[in-house]
């Protein structure tokens, strides 16, 4: 029942492209799902794409376009006329998805394209959803929503949804609202089925509604969802007056998008970039991290080479200087991943920094001194000098407690000034780390080369 | 309209449970939401917050119960006898969040709890659910769903739809099978409201429904979810009988938890904790990574302990030591991130390995003579020896390609031995990449000194 795209079934396609079989491609495409279409198309060749394309129906191929990678899209919107767009596209997509397409195009086609669409409503409802951000409420709802005036009967509320209902595809709710489209509450549709046709809207809707302004962020507006295990959300304007919806569909490709972007971050890596993407793109997206991490190194062999007297005479304090580094590194990225995934799940309280550090000194400290301990026993069984063992265990303590301050910190400060915390975690803490890790080894070791 | 948990708020709640204001705390509590009260639960003790859910109506008390945090659930139900966790929870919920709930007790109170269930199909619902694994479609789907067998008019189908409808909460979708229980396809509950009621159920039907086994592992699930754009899954047993459905919001629990999982093995944190979580348990999930890192720093220091001699004849060579080191990390990470992230989502073609490495190998050959070229004009013009600054770029290309080869491999490999990629991901790449970029290095070293 479910379709995987193999190796086989694509070079069998290709074959029927290829040797112009319209019948086989036909039945093919009428078997699948849209996301199954928009998959291959993904994979082929612009003429082989256009070639399946243009045997879909005018709906699907609507749905088709939109589930497609951004840059085949692109690709094939370049080839055809605005009207094209227009009449193929935007008239058969819901109007969030319109919108979304309608955002994507070049600045000069966009008036032209929406000039070209036919029906009026879609068209002004458009305009309407092109004035909010991408990344707020406004930018997520779609205006297909079926709604009852508060004082209407059953029978009418009925009467109304049926008309109402042919256009729209997901009915989920009816949306309650007064004289002033103020939204007032919600009416299951299964509610519509049980009660008698004489009985008031009034009398049986539930005015427990939560909803979002239109301004709110996408990322709030996924917690809020989430929160409330919602599958529709009505957005209104500062006066309460209903606007439109977002269905969790759309906020779960917000959820992903998040978190796949904070993971990259995390792991070094400055734009979206997928592995299957070009050896370039992902080149770029790589080495902007890798540079800074260079930067951190040169400026780390500056450290070192100011010790270089101290390393000639004592050189086995050479040895731990990658371990004392990438200590501080791993417990810099625990500190402040634990940081940006709080933040990101909103279960923090950024008022309280102050308590935040001071358990971030208890863990650091107990885990400073775990690691220590065992780094102290293993460099005196191993005969190394005592100078040189207390040395390393003092600095390694230090190390940690100093990372994981600066760990937890950066991001809070970050997100404090409304940049993203996730920022802090890329390779900015580890490198800082390296470097102020180093620092502190060698100034300890300084001391207790003094002292012992 | 939302509402926000602040400190102030919680004092005052906490008086008004010192003084017994009955009223008050009544008041509160009707006009929040569920998650919200458990948001408060969460952040009382034990005492308060049983006081607090006293004054809950019997539903709604189950379903705060299932938005709380989970040791503070348990703790709530260790309170109970079993005979009260059936009567006032698992006849108040759904029949997968009752499964959840019974699942997560201690072994020898689950029969207790299910005997004393009142409602027999719920039991026997919940006894049933209980035989899947919680990580499978099965164990994420729920009994309630409406069906309508295909051979009915829509009168009947309405008849039949009231009845099962007053039972449910939320109604999506009627589901179509035939006299065998398979399932045939749906009926979007708008259509009833549309078509005149002589007409059959087969007639006006929607055949084109996705569906699910049991045995469907929850990531796939999300995954099918997530592409059909889907907000209710029906669940199918291996002879297509309709078993139950899944609704988007239990798969968005999912996806976020896959996501926090990997987040935090990129993190190098080995349990999913939260900032929260007491400073044990964040140490417990943080040290274990922190111990292998250690291993890996006393590895690398035996390593370099070995070229003490050539570090004592050029202790230049250690300045670049944590620099050798940390691009090795970076790069190691950046790819194992990336090809982690094409698991998770779907997005990889597994069979497909050596022409990822060779991607890789573009990728780390171009980064790699970036980096080194910079390396090799900074040390050249800041009069380093011609034999330093040739072993330390050399070293760096060579380190960055092992690197990526290598951050690229494991994971692939993990994941064609059934062990989870992410694993990869954490301290593991990052140490190895230190030790053998510290061997490489110095490698390197000998040969080129020995050159020039």
């Amino acid at each position: 029942m479910q379709f995987q795209l193999t190796k086989e079934y694509l070079n069998e396609l290709r074959q029927a492209i290829r040797e112009n079989n319209e019948s086989f491609v036909k039945t093919q495409l009428h078997e699948l799902y849209p996301a199954d279409i928009a998959e291959i198309l993904d994979e082929l060749d612009l003429e082989e794409a256009q070639y399946l394309y243009r045997h879909l129906e005018k709906e699907e191929a609507a749905e088709v376009l939109m589930q497609m990678e951004e840059d085949m899209r692109e690709r094939f919107l370049s080839a055809l006329s605005s009207e094209q767009i227009a009449r193929t596209f935007i008239d058969n997509l819901d109007s969030d998805d319109a919108a979304d397409l309608i955002s994507e195009l070049p600045e000069s086609k966009k008036e032209e394209v929406i000039s070209h669409i036919e029906d009026a409503e879609q068209a002004s409802d458009i305009v309407d959803l092109l004035t909010y951000p991408e990344d707020t409420a406004g930018g997520l709802m779609a205006k297909e929503l079926i709604k009852a005036n508060i004082n209407w009967s059953v029978f009418k509320c009925i009467t109304e949804v049926r008309a109402q209902a042919e256009e729209i595809d997901n009915v989920y709710t009816v949306y309650v609202v007064d004289d002033n489209n103020v939204l007032m509450g919600f009416l299951p549709l299964k509610k519509l089925l049980l009660v008698p046709t004489k009985t008031k809207v009034r009398e049986i809707y539930n005015p427990d509604i939560i909803s979002v302004k239109a301004t709110m962020k996408s990322e709030e507006v996924a917690n809020v969802m989430e929160k409330y295990d919602l599958v529709v959300l009505p957005v209104v304007d500062e006066q309460g007056r209903l606007l439109g919806r977002i269905t969790i569909d759309d906020v779960v490709d917000v959820i992903k998008e998040e978190a796949d972007k904070d993971y990259q971050l995390l792991s070094g890596i400055s734009e979206n970039v997928e592995s299957s993407d070009s050896v370039w793109i992902i080149t770029r997206a790589r080495l902007p991290w890798l540079l800074i991490a260079l930067l951190g190194g040169i400026i780390g062999s500056q450290i070192i080479s100011i010790y270089e007297p101290q390393i000639q005479i004592h050189p086995e304090m050479a040895f731990f200087m990658p371990l004392i580094a990438a200590m501080g590194g791993n417990v810099g990225v625990q500190s402040s991943a634990l940081i940006v995934q709080a933040l990101a799940n909103n279960s923090i309280d950024t008022k309280e920094i102050l308590p935040k550090l001071w358990k971030e000194v208890s863990i650091g400290l107990i885990n400073g001194i775990v690691c220590s301990s065992a780094l102290l026993a293993y460099n005196l069984f191993f005969n190394h000098t005592f100078a040189l063992s207390i040395t390393v265990s003092v600095a390694l303590v230090t190390v940690i407690l100093f990372a994981a301050l600066f760990g937890t910190f950066v991001p809070l400060a970050l997100n404090k000034y409304k940049i993203d915390p996730a920022l802090a975690t890329g390779p900015f803490i580890t490198t800082t780390n390296d470097i102020i890790g180093l620092f502190i080894y060698f100034m300890i070791g300084r001391l207790m080369y003094g002292i012992f």
